[in-house]
């Protein structure tokens, strides 16, 4: 009774409370070197401004020509890099693949430079040397001393506003740089156009006009300084750009309309020793005009103090809503740092009126929604999403009208498949918002039209000029030699068109279901019971013949090799086993996999994971494998599953630089480690279930939306008693080995009890 | 009595009667052989579409460097060529410098071809050979067989919506190619971008955003096929176009989302024999939405015949303010092909829901009245904008509105100089809506906060950085060492100047008055007595040496010579002639100047005007001198301004393409042409007064705005009876050589009397 009384005053005091406790295991640092490709700097939970220092803005190009040093630079931070060459707004979170970078900003002291100069010599040019010692990152706030030039540069931001607060010594020269060239995967003409107009002596605005990973993307911004400059001009390196009659003014100095493809310009203010300058910068997506608005409405004063305090506060109370319980400072800092970046995407994509732009570059206002964009959605349909429906449910109805108003915009009538500004960059394969989508509506999440919604879902599938689908529809394989990584695009196509037919079993609309749960079979068309492995197939019918069950590339997969993705069948893991020769000789291939030496030869050509994202040659740094440590479940051997899943959580994550075993994709490594450390996972998304693993904490609290608390109570867990030796709900034994999407959201306690050994049978 | 009968029976049946014969008189050919730059394409007045035939596309730019041939192309035809290369939706009218040529259409047969080809080669290209014989030129309608595919090409236009009928041949193989790479003072980086959305099978959207004399313009369209095309493609010369993931479709054929910067796109249908297929193209500054918007409104349905005639009624509503009586066809097409030109710059510049982009880039509102931009101020200030203030008040000061917005929307705090598209060009001198504000505000048409439109005025003349005007306002001229053309600034700059003192006057403002009176007495810094020209001073205050009064290039001055540009200063000609000598000597001048041989070697260099636009060395064809055969009127010898401004209106006018001597400059050579005919001139604009000459018709009828109506009564008038013998205002003799403002607006009739004799003394 007393702990009951703790625990509900616990729960309803967290806020408080817990505002200084749960903040501070939050490390941003975190996957920030080398592939986690996540960046430290300041943003607010969802935030439009991803306010954040670039160590290097090396070109995506070198003489016409991918340059494959950029991709370390996905989110423009490398933790062994020694310099800052500036701030910028827009950074994505995990990706591995890139652009934004808008709208960089760099305060520098004594002669000007407007060349960012380089690595090896700062001193060239506007960057500077720094340290990790004077580097501070937490969510909604950065710091770190530019030491080429005694600044201290700190930054916070709002949703739509990056607040940049620069401590300057005493000089009469000290300058702001605005680069307008600098971008992330930049090359010289993916600037289309950039403007920028000083509107008097504190307020600016502007957009850049990018081709790039989105080919059509326009980002307009309003920025403000705390005090006057005393003069200001440009560097504009007027490639190809027609000169006209603007000749008969200097455009270099004071001149405050500025249009181009290459612009730097810079703004001159005088110090005494240690004033502080500060910058407010807006985004929108719209227009200037909504820029300013975002900045009016969302800070308004000049108090950075505050507006940190506001945004650490957003994170509180998103962090908030799982409260763990557990002995090491570690977990709770891997924990809250999941947490925090599977809060960062997708981000807020409208103006505070509700204005955004549209794929058909048209203003649309989201009436009673947020629109969201930045949807990673091969990566994310798997946990993040899920994990949304759990404990975001009102943002992740959101994101789907988002999808489902980019479906509207879309001139080919598809739900995105990778998107983001305004743009669909169909990145990786698959059409998973219908995996999003059915998820949402299978468990009970979908305050949106879900007819219409289906429809959207079908017209997406039935996309025959999409990736391979006519073949796929015609024959219900593809042809590897017509259009690659083939046996990938079958498997995930014949995952979501099960969703598909989930949907229109519920809507009771039979014509769809039996069209999709048809093709919902079609992974049983390329497995190859003589190799026991998934395998691409030929124009001709035949099995490609030389093939190589190890290697990544060229084998008729993407991100991940025949011994990996051949079990990839998450809606119908049964039939799977029997297809692939029953539990026994499933769980020989499972063990092998965890198992196995890979020899390095097949690492060799992995861009997006490091060494350390692999156990033997199970790949978890990619994400075609996450749900394949809970296939046990479905072999008779659980103790395996849980096994498993706390040696991945143990070598995969770690807090501090190197925490990440690869790309964290916009969040999804992150509800995978979430899930997990409960002891739950969504094997299947569009399914209402949740495989039972092994919780890694002593006890979490689940805040949900309709003001019911979940508990994971785990009794005796530790490194050690990883094994679960009995689960009950609501104090009932459970003989199951998955709880409903239900069972969490009516609210109760998940008793698990946990021991040194496998409780086998 | 019988006649005033019949007067009043024709001025109210006038609408009906009229109807057909105005129209009639309207030969939209008039101008576009050589240096008229008119076209002959369909417009409605002001309208914003100005589809119109493109007779060759040639570069703005060879090999990097200005290519002088692309000057005949201006409006995008000459009557020379051979070919037609296709119908684009934007011209200027008359300009001496380009831009625009939006979505060029040209309809196909046979064998699909995507780039022009030459004008000796057509039929290496889509062009296509046409004959001045099968060519109709309209007000609001054109029509031309497309010879090499037989095709008869039709072309109507609302406000913002062009129509396009072509009747094909019969033929499995049918195109319209939509070549968004053309346009006019094109060169390879002019597009910045473009982008086209095929939504449905008859509907197409998009946007073209280009840099050139605008610097950063973007025009969106929307497009409208009478029936459903059977296929369609694009060839996308994707030059420095990052391609990324979109590499998974075959993007040319059929694929609806296409965008770069050298995109031809083609769409195919199959027609009966005699089959026309139709085409409505809708533009707008704000969005493709915008233009859906705009064409619904305008043409909801299919009628090309219906279409034009309501674009020709407009334009008899328009033609009939100004009925005039004469005995010659000749001159009745004159009259009323002036008329038409004078009614097409500006344009209109925003959506049927008043919305419009702004120089800000920023889409505004127009609240209350009509949004028009395509600014050509140098020319039109003098006589254009003045005689909207007699028979257009109510589209003038909404030009005036119009100006003021951009003003407020301008990062430099500057009134239009040249302004199109949102954007402001910055071509030629002076800062002449000035002039227009106080003309309009002088004469009582100012239905606008007079005091803010004040404050602009003032504001752009003290722009210290623009065009030399920081030397005028602290020297009172500027050194042609410092900056060219500079006397032909000081001249006009001093005029701009008392435009605003006469304001500051009216509205009580008198520190502004001092100020600005003060500097319209600059003229006299320039003037040097020892040549009795005007004559460009060096940075140290002495004459420039080397001179010659003749020679248009690098004297000073721009589009004149010191001969004709010394007689520039037309708020105060009394003391200009005092200081240049008295009456006897500057009538000696102006005799001389109408009268002297210019050698050739003075016109070789001269580009935007014709041999025939010069009389002696009076330059009609471009604007500096337009006031000049007036000035007579204060030497005390009218007469000569009698003879001298019908010798003009007989040599530079004639209906037919080479029918104007020089660019029709958006109406201002038109509009001197009306003025001149009827008999009266604002030599000074922003005073009230309209200098009298030699009326060149037998009557004239203006149906005022205000309801009433201004009879120009003309006895015994003929080619020989030039000289006025007495003039009588509403039968009272007029003892003065202008009327006021007032007297036109009361209404009633203003009587000469003519005579084959001068009437001296």
């Amino acid at each position: 009774m007393r702990r009951f009384l703790l625990s509900a005053f616990l729960s309803s005091a967290v806020p408080a409370m817990a505002q200084e406790n749960i903040i501070q295991y939050v490390k941003p640092i975190t996957g920030t070197q080398r592939m986690g490709h996540t960046y430290p700097g300041a943003t607010v939970p969802f935030g439009m401004v991803q306010l954040s220092p670039e160590t290097d803005t090396i070109p995506y190009e070198m003489n016409g020509k991918y340059n494959p040093d950029v991709y370390k630079y996905c989110a423009g931070y490398q933790y062994e890099d020694k310099t800052i060459v500036g701030f910028s707004h827009t950074h994505f979170s995990g990706t591995g693949h890139s652009d934004l970078g808008d709208f960089l900003i760099m305060p520098t002291v004594g002669r000007l430079q407007l060349n960012p100069g380089t690595a090896d010599h700062p001193e060239s040019g506007y960057r500077s040397s720094f340290s990790h010692s004077t580097e501070v990152a937490e969510p909604a706030y950065y710091k770190v001393k530019l030491e080429d030039d005694n600044i201290l540069a700190e930054l916070t931001a709002s949703n739509r506003v990056g607040f940049h607060q620069y401590t300057f010594p005493g000089t009469g020269q000290a300058h702001i740089i605005l680069d307008m060239m600098s971008g992330i995967y930049n090359y010289d003409n993916k600037n289309v156009w950039t403007f920028i107009r000083v509107e008097n002596d504190t307020l600016i605005t502007g957009f850049r006009q990018t081709n790039g990973w989105a080919r059509t993307r326009i980002e307009y911004f309003a920025m403000v300084f705390s005090k006057p400059f005393v003069q200001y001009g440009q560097q504009n390196n007027a490639k190809d750009v027609y000169k006209g009659f603007w000749r008969k003014f200097d455009q270099s100095k004071n001149f405050p309309e500025m249009a181009g493809r290459q612009i730097r310009a810079y703004f001159d203010f005088n110090t005494a020793p240690g004033e502080k300058i500060k910058i407010k910068l807006a985004l929108s997506p719209v227009s200037t005009e909504g820029a300013l608005k975002n900045l009016r409405e969302e800070i308004p004063g000049w108090d950075f103090e505050q507006v940190k305090r506001d945004g650490q506060a957003l994170w509180t109370k998103e962090l908030n809503k799982i409260h763990i319980e557990s002995g090491s400072k570690e977990e709770k800092e891997n924990f809250y740092t999941a947490m925090y970046h599977a809060f960062i995407n997708p981000t807020t994509y409208m103006d505070v009126d509700g204005q955004y732009r549209g794929l058909d570059m048209n203003i649309h206002t989201a009436n009673g929604y947020t629109n969201y964009t930045t949807f990673s959605l091969w990566d994310t349909y798997r946990a993040l999403h899920p994990l949304f429906n759990v404990i975001q449910p009102k943002r992740n109805a959101d994101m789907i009208r988002s999808m489902l108003s980019h479906y509207e915009q879309s001139a080919q009538h598809m739900l995105p498949i990778w998107a983001h500004y305004a743009n669909e960059n169909w990145c990786m394969i698959g059409y998973h918002s219908v995996s999003v989508i059915a998820d949402a509506i299978m468990k009970g999440n979908a305050p949106f039209d879900v007819n219409k919604a289906l429809d959207a879902c079908v017209t997406t599938a039935r996309h025959r000029s999409y990736d391979g689908l006519e073949y796929y529809i015609d024959r219900g394989y593809i042809p590897e030699d017509k259009n690659g990584s083939s046996v990938s695009k079958v498997l995930e196509y014949a995952y979501d068109d099960w969703c598909i037919a989930q949907v229109a079993k519920k809507l009771g609309r039979s014509d769809i279901y039996e069209e999709f749960i048809k093709r919902s079979g079609n992974y049983k068309n390329v497995y190859d019971s003589n190799t026991g492995f998934m395998r691409p197939k030929l124009n001709d019918g035949s099995f490609k013949a030389s093939f190589d069950a190890l290697q990544t590339h060229d084998q008729g997969f993407i991100e991940g090799n025949a011994w990996n993705y051949s079990l990839y069948v998450p809606h119908n893991p049964d039939e799977m086993i029997t297809m692939m020769g029953g539990k026994k000789q499933f769980t020989a291939h499972l063990d092998s996999l965890f198992t196995m030496e890979l020899p390095d030869k097949y690492f060799a050509e992995t861009e997006d994971i490091t060494r350390d994202g692999i156990i033997g040659n199970y790949v978890h740094g990619n994400e075609p494998s996450h749900h394949v440590a809970y296939l046990y479940n479905w072999t008779g051997q659980p103790w395996k599953t849980q096994e498993r899943v706390r040696m991945i959580l143990k070598k995969m994550y770690h807090p501090g630089p190197d925490g990440l075993g690869g790309n964290d994709d916009c969040g999804q490594m992150s509800a995978w480690y979430i899930f997990t450390t409960l002891g739950f996972y969504p094997v299947c998304p569009g399914a209402d279930q949740y495989s039972l693993g092994s919780p890694a904490i002593d006890k979490a609290t689940l805040q949900l939306e309709n003001g019911k608390t979940f508990v994971v109570d785990v009794k005796n867990q530790s490194d050690k008693n990883v094994y679960v030796q009995k689960v009950q709900l609501n104090g009932v034994p459970l003989n199951r080995l998955y709880i409903t999407h239900a069972d969490i959201m009516n609210g109760g306690t998940l008793t698990f009890y946990m021991g040194a050994k496998p409780r086998k049978g």
